[in-house]
């Protein structure tokens, strides 16, 4: 049984250790929070000790893996702390908000060779693996448009966005991953964003919305729309058009239920309303690619690499806004 | 140029005036009914003189044949009128509320090798002529189980009820009639009816919900069900199943509109109201054949004994309705 | 923590196993099966020791309750055996084939006040149940039709039609048992079977296709339609039709993903191949709901009447077919 | 009756031909085409003489109307000489491929006060239309994000290419007045082509794909995507995403059949193969606003300064190509 400290106890460090405690060959080893609070809540909840330390996450010896899932300022330094005491990493994304920063860590670490896989969930996702897998069998032809949905039900509190680096870094990124996946890589970019759902969003130099398009080296071309804020629930979908046809994954709900009367037919449930629920099975495949990696020494996907590159697309995307100019990748 | 006469100007009479008007290769010549002003305002509208008297139409050489869209009790002795008169027949369905007066009917006309069609306007619906074609070419294999859901939008009238033969003869005998154009002959019926909708229907002897099955001779198994009232529209729906695979022909709307809120996603509109509307290609379609046989000197499809087997099927399943049997048809 | 013990390591044993041992307030005791190996492959996966005899369970005194996975013929005997030592006991269906032979059961172990659930696992999926909730909330008004349809993927072999009491006590006895929960109490029955699938179903004188009509004491009518093979996977529908509009739950599948090409537009995958996959989250929730009615000392609910009742529907459909009349249930 | 003459017998003209002369309140007085065979062609079969010549139908006084379906270089000199001759004018898009020739046009007939409606057909499909209606009336907020894809079901012959002025000005000027009946006006444009299906469109130096974004003046981020072939069919689908919810229009088909089977299930037909089917009715009701607005003397919709505009907005989108940067519109 592989052991896995979680580090960090908020929303996504919960999801990640019940996935942990319920995996059938990983084991929960400990977990860490600042606020020893929330650290003590989960690891009752799931049975373990709370770490009192990190020096005592990295001191354990039979911790062989950390998951890093705390604020997005700390974890260029616990990646670096983790590879240095010999532990293999599971970060959330992203890496950081500094590119730069971002891979002087990896520079850091590399000549460790370490394990290093990032948390683009949306990766494992099972209608998107499916794309993925059914456009490399070719049942689309030649991949020609790919058009990415993403929008959240609410918009985060300002003290989120102030921090978050921003739409295109804290959102986007996720669609930059995803766009990577499905078409590899890139060669142009341009963007354009709009502040129109709340107002304290534009106050903090921030958009709300927006489009973006891609080159893919391929050739083929990449659309992505965003919104922070969505009325029928977490609206997440992908589109791959292609020569000899078409593949979408639609959204998601609770039940298969219609209803039909004298205002609408056929109708359906809101959509699962955000990424808990949404992804709850991808979490799960995420955290299991993480340990099979590990067990049989396979290369970590996604890696520090896609982590980076993901960055990078944000970034070039943030100079298209500014310059009102298509930006070169390659 | 087929001239086709038009006898009752009511819905159903100016659905098929209209028909023939614009139809390429036949002429409204003219149209009767008792009514004198509904008569003159569907030949006002259409371009031709109303008959000024049955007789006048029967006489009319150039007449080469009618559409029968008057009061049911009327039918017979038009056919007969007109068979007599040497002129081919569309005739609405039922062909009569009594099935021996319907066979006595044909057994007078029969000498005249007449060309009578009879108006089960479903067969010639586009969605479910490709249902049948469909199984006929074999996609859903052997035919298992047929389920054919019919629901008029709102009752009818106390009135309409009092004569319509009740819910059997007057609704199902559509059901009835389209279960024998996708499943062929059947040799045992079973029926449920009840009073669920308006307890005036009750007090006029009838029900105005039902279930019916139906064993075919091939084997396979139908189920109907009817109801007099339907919230969200005129609910029309059949589905094969076979050995291998399932057909359904759904509902149809106005536009391919889907509305997603807080409420409900995807989300379409209320389904075509009713017949004239959700039928309205069917009624062209059905013409068209009309006119097509008498022009080839084809067969008449659907005809006078596919009339009569209808009628018997009604028959027996209001005999299922109140011996509480399963009732035999061979 | 609950202790619970499974006796029977089937496919549905382990499935259950596998929930208690995941329950956050539930512990799996130990298992046991008359193949020891089978028990001994359960417990080891799942971290218990498998029990080394029926007596060893009974004598258990940590083992609260039992959950009887077993073939059908042993479920009386065991549900006796196991109130009589003291446990609450989750049985599945059927209690047995022969309905005289369940009441007798019943009237033995009543004086001991036992609790007993019947494995009716349906009723816990998420669709049925909002279904249910909705209906009872008033959203389609008062219940007119309700329509269940149920198709296995592929038929048992002949040896399992052969102790399976039939297909309306074997299978349909689950479409009776959901047309209780949504529509109440009937009071007449009507059935066609049909042997359409496999001869050797035949020869064993069982059917492998049935239609079966009910009457509810409010008035209802329901449909049900089986067929023991499906070739688009295991097909789960249910469809409400009321006073003021329609509520359907559809089939369900692994992904949200849309094909699209010169063939066909808008193709879902197969649907969830059968019970293990297609219940899962329903087999999750009825453990859950036989653990709450535990600790709160709540009525079990479907219960021991509630098999009961299943298995007279399936008699009198049985009847049914037999005499070809419509059968009495009041 | 309002008498109108088409001019160009092909394709779009005969539709035309045939709508005029099935309109209850107008009638075909002729037909004009340099290709005198198709002319009498299309005369013969809706039952008019052609016309002898382009001055014989200027100089008939019957003519209240004229439909320009001739080649686009034609529609400058034919407007021009219609209004001098008094007649309305019925234009099909564009009105030129050089938008300094289309604004000579009007400038040179404005003093006229002439009546000229352009054919931007898709204003009138019932669905697109239906968008329109309810996002005025509020049912999805303020628009925020609009989504136009646009396939066509094979690419045009090279001899087509090389005369339609490019994708932007031939295929995509609808979508631009899609949008702007959408969303209203813009204020920047960026585009992305490419050629990605044929290599001898490449050679002519035009696109076979393309995505553009549009930002309205109200805030709203428009996403187009354009494709010259297309496996499943036309696809023309539209989405408007607001503040309360999602409007979307889907793609339609000839029958409303699903098909089940072990491959995939709830398969659909193709979709309606190009214009002709797709947009029938829309071409029905656009002839419908355009004898509407002659009858009543009401302001012409779309009228000659929305061909202008999505002539601009191509052009604008071809600079941005060009030079690889947002351009401005306003």
């Amino acid at each position: 049984m592989l052991a896995i400290a979680v580090l960090g106890c908020g929303r996504i460090g919960r999801i990640h250790a019940g996935n942990i405690a319920r995996h059938p060959r990983a084991r929960l080893a400990t977990v860490f929070d600042l606020r020893s609070e929330a650290a003590r809540e989960t690891a009752t909840a799931l049975g373990v000790e709370p770490a009192a330390s990190l020096s005592a996450v990295w001191a354990d010896s039979e911790v062989a893996a950390v998951v890093i899932a705390t604020p997005t300022d700390t974890h260029v330094p616990l990646i670096t702390a983790a590879v240095q005491a010999g532990k293999a990493v599971f970060c959330e994304k992203p890496i950081d908000l500094d590119p730069q920063r971002a891979r002087a860590c990896w520079d850091d670490i590399a000549p460790r060779k370490p394990r290093v896989m990032v948390g683009f969930n949306r990766r494992f996702d099972p209608s998107f693996r499916a794309l993925r897998e059914r456009l490399h069998q070719g049942e689309v032809g030649r991949l020609e448009l790919l058009t990415i949905t993403s929008r959240d039900p609410t918009p985060p509190p300002a003290d989120y966005i102030r921090s978050s680096g921003g739409l295109l870094r804290d959102m986007t990124i996720h669609d930059f991953d995803m766009a990577r996946f499905l078409a590899g890589d890139f060669t142009e970019v341009q963007a354009f964003g709009a502040n129109l759902i709340d107002p304290e969003i534009g106050k903090l130099s921030d958009i709300d919305t927006c489009t973006v398009a891609l080159r893919a080296r391929s050739g083929a071309l990449v659309q992505i729309s965003n919104s922070r804020r969505c009325a029928y629930g977490y609206d997440q979908r992908i589109e791959l058009f292609g020569a000899a046809g078409m593949l979408q994954a639609g959204n998601q709900r609770a039940t298969s239920v219609e209803m039909w009367d004298a205002r609408a037919t056929a109708a359906r449930d809101p959509v699962l309303n955000f990424f808990i629920e949404r992804y709850a099975e991808a979490y799960r495949a995420e955290l299991d690619a993480f340990v099979a990696a590990l067990e049989r020494g396979h290369p970590m996907s996604p890696n520090f690499s896609d982590g980076l590159e993901a960055l990078r697309l944000a970034g070039a995307a943030e100079e298209s806004l500014r310059t009102r100019q298509t930006v070169d990748l390659s």
